[in-house]
């Protein structure tokens, strides 16, 4: 007897039949003798309708406040699953954040868990119910309600998971598991029976959207086992585990891209100490999020700097960076929204050299121009023109020998 | 400086504006220097829909997670006037049932308050802020939430400002008070200035329903000064208090009637022990709430028992008294759906003897044929043939000097 947390989504959750589905798969868990702890979202599309109501009562809605409204989503969800499940004949208690004992700090609407007591989940799984927890709230020491963010359901469930050393965290997805691209970009994508908690952290911060960053580090931190799986069938998804549990030690694990990233190239800054400083704080007090930066090396006495950000980002970064321009006494400003990243992840590249080179001789061999380039132990990532994005995936995806055999033979 | 309880209810926070609208009643309040302490009911048709979703996924949802669900009603609200009073510039910190302390007993659906933490509102209240509190909710000893049943609010209401020692809880509501007749009925009836307890008990349950019963008896017991007033204007209502603080004693207060009665009689009864159990036990077990009974003095050993319920409940009822009238082998049963109870209440009646003969008079002198008669220490209670409820209440409105003189005249 496992004792198994599995964690549902939005989707999954959408209305009164299909939280009767998720309660057959939970009971039904149940009847093959393990703990069952239920983590659920709220109904897909609550959230949204709950934010909108707090946006038309105040352009700046009281956080604390906030957190009360958005979080009565997950509760309804609790009870909506739990009364589904005693419909099956199955004992079942719901538990709100506060009920749960999941402890956050006071940053509302993007907390952050600091304990859980899992003696009071652990009494009620005792009693011979499953528990239904209300993912992404907890309570501060105080007992304000707060709420973890987007996606922070995901967080809960691993944290559940690690509190009361669960046997695995279900992830419940309406895809398959992880794969080693984008099935709809790279047609012999297959997918990834293990995968370690590094890579998945660098896939998810990627765009390979199926699991919050959040939750794998915590999965990583406290070292609970994550099954992402379909939650319309019953076949084994991909497991997130432990860098010495992946058996199957590919040098690239997947291929993966992100189209949402624009260019910024400051001109011939004076190279001098502090520079970097004067560009990046203001934008980052503007809230812009710069991902790649690239600085080359000065000459005589000048250098660029090159950054990519959220495209949603550039027409706020843009007049920053022209004001630093400015003050420097920079040659000029250009940028470019028509760009991606592409990256090739793999824990096996810490013992393989020649992947990089690998991976620019690809590129250039299909004619495609490298604007920028980033490594990071277990993942190297080029900026391209964003027409290429198909192209550089799939010529990737072959050249590291990811394709599936029978998708290859089928597609051939 | 004065501490205050307001309480609004579904229609006064309908909708974003609404809400906008009780935050500025709110705020005046407070800027007149009094401590308030709102206590809200879920957003009108809010309880409706929730109630109607547990019915979609359950035909007998279980009860703990029912009151789960429908809490989430409430929460909605305390979370929006909040944020709705910081928009204007007040600070305001809203409390779940289970944050304010409210303990229950563990009934759910109808649980019954057990006591309130006062100390945690009066120290937020000493913080400087308006206590918005979720009405309707609590928490029973072990942590699950509770709800208190249809009404819970004004209960809640009443039970806050009795822990709080406050010195009025106000009932914001669509009338403007509490008057002496229905004046949709009566043309002439008036607004009460002042009325007892027991006076808006017997009001209340007979059909005057601007305030719930249990917040009347809660009131009455911790000696709450309960002022029911208007949410469109800012005219005094009607203070129910005491009885030695009303000042106005008049014979009686208020004529009031309720149409929502049937009449049934068995005929021929043999007048024996236990004949009244064996009918009215099987009706209680049935759910049929039975208002009035009257039983004959017995003739030739045998009597007619008669009695009133809700007209909706008269399907229900008969089946069971044709079989107790078969096993008595009593001689019949008849029935009669258009019935209307007519009463007359006041504190009054207590020290002055001919009220009810007074009564008995003009409703003759009107040529009103009384079927049955019913009286308490502040109530006579006559049921009459519904065509005449009009005319009865009228008369009797005007028999005991209830009028509005103003009124009066412009009726002339």
């Amino acid at each position: 007897m496992a004792l198994i947390v599995q964690k549902f989504g939005g989707t999954s959750v959408g209305d009164v039949e299909r939280i009767r589905n998720v309660a057959r798969r939970v009971v039904k868990t149940r009847e093959q003798g393990h703990d069952v702890v239920v983590i659920v979202s709220a109904m897909g599309g609550e959230t949204d309708g709950l934010v909108a109501l707090a946006r038309a009562m105040s352009s700046d809605p009281d956080p604390r406040e906030y957190d009360v409204l958005v979080s009565t989503g997950e509760q309804k969800t609790i009870a909506l699953l739990s009364m589904a499940i005693h419909g099956l004949g199955c004992s079942a208690r719901s538990m709100t954040g506060a009920q749960l004992g999941m402890r956050t700090d006071s940053d509302h609407t993007r907390a952050r868990i600091l304990d859980i007591d899992a003696a009071r989940v652990r009494a009620t799984l005792d009693g011979g119910s499953v528990v239904v927890v209300a993912g992404f709230q907890g309570t501060d020491e105080a007992g304000n309600i707060t709420t973890l963010g987007r996606g922070g359901s995901d967080t809960s469930a691993v944290a559940v998971a690690a509190a009361l050393e669960a046997d695995v965290c279900e992830i419940y997805t309406d895809v398959d598991g992880v794969f080693t691209a984008d099935p709809h970009m790279v047609p012999t994508a297959r997918k990834l029976a293990r995968i370690s908690y590094d890579e998945m952290l660098e896939m998810a911060s990627l765009g390979a959207k199926v699991l919050q960053i959040r939750a794998v580090k915590f999965g990583k931190r406290y070292g609970v086992p994550i099954h992402v799986r379909s939650s319309f069938h019953e076949g084994e998804g991909t497991w997130v585990v432990q860098e010495e549990d992946v058996m199957e030690r590919l040098v690239v694990s997947g291929v993966t891209y992100n189209r949402d990233e624009a260019k910024v190239t400051l001109f011939g800054v004076p190279d001098q100490p502090g520079v970097a400083s004067r560009l990046f704080v203001p934008l980052s007090e503007a809230g812009v999020v710069v991902d790649v930066i690239v600085q080359n090396v000065s000459s005589q006495g000048h250098t660029d700097i090159t950054f990519t950000c959220a495209r949603g980002d550039l027409n706020r970064a843009l007049p920053i960076v022209e004001k630093v321009r400015a003050e420097l006494d920079a040659a000029g400003v250009t940028s470019d929204d028509s760009i991606t990243k592409v990256s090739v992840v793999g824990l096996g590249m810490k013992d393989h050299a020649g992947v990089a080179s690998r991976m620019f001789r690809v590129l250039s061999d299909e004619g495609i121009n490298i604007q920028m380039i980033n490594t990071s132990e277990i993942k190297i990532s080029v900026v391209v023109g964003e027409r290429y994005t198909e192209l550089a995936c799939r010529a990737l995806h072959d050249a590291f020998g990811l394709a599936d055999q029978d998708a290859t033979e089928e597609a051939h």
